[in-house]
């Protein structure tokens, strides 16, 4: 008998690299993490220091609590954001990124400085999008 | 009478600053366009050069027609993407990218090196949180 592997065979094998192009390797799964609607915003917010849970979902407006904690729960399997449970009365959670969780943020964060500084350019292809 | 106004009333008010934290500023769904599930390997897709559809289906490994399509609309609609009719029997259809497109794609490159190249340690979060 041997034992059920609860990865891909692929996932771990080093003669096979990573690419999210392709269907089933394990770093789309993680790519969508990182960049799911809620998962970009709690990452970058990330960046300004710890938060607790109630802060961040305050900073990261509009997001449910329940959505917030699936995706904050996705991220720190993922080793993007670590957990941390203190020891006070009542007990104090906070949430920081990992090395791994700053170095994606960094980018994250390019990514949405582009698309901020240009979005009167995206309003004005989206008027020439719907004139055509 | 008034005219409706199609966009918020300060989507293209230059006194205010784009804030993708805010819930109702347009530039959180112009992010959530570009970072979207078939939007990043679209537009990362693009950098390698001009695309047919079918073509860019097949890369975009996994992808409908369907959601391939939507996806470009809206990539195209936010000046992220040039859909270009070629006047060949039968006419040809290309998609490229803008220069905002690529100034966002390359952000989007980097950061699937950094998921791409790390999965090893992803792999290895996944294993302590799971035995946690």
């Amino acid at each position: 008998m041997t034992t059920q592997r609860t990865v891909p065979a692929d996932a771990d094998d080093p003669t096979l690299e990573a690419d999210v192009f392709a269907r089933n390797c394990p770093s789309r799964l993680v790519l969508q993490n990182v960049v799911s609607r809620w998962g970009v915003l709690a990452l970058v917010a990330l960046r300004e220091g710890p938060y607790r849970f109630s802060a961040l979902r305050r900073r990261v407006d509009g997001v449910s609590e329940r959505m917030l904690s699936q995706t904050l729960q996705a991220l720190e399997r993922d080793g993007m954001v670590n957990r941390e449970v203190q020891e006070t009365i009542p007990p104090r959670v906070e949430y920081t990124l990992t090395e791994l969780g700053a170095d994606v943020a960094a980018h994250l964060e390019a990514l949405i400085q582009v698309v901020e500084t240009n979005l009167p350019r995206v309003h004005a292809a989206q008027a020439a999008y719907h004139r055509d």
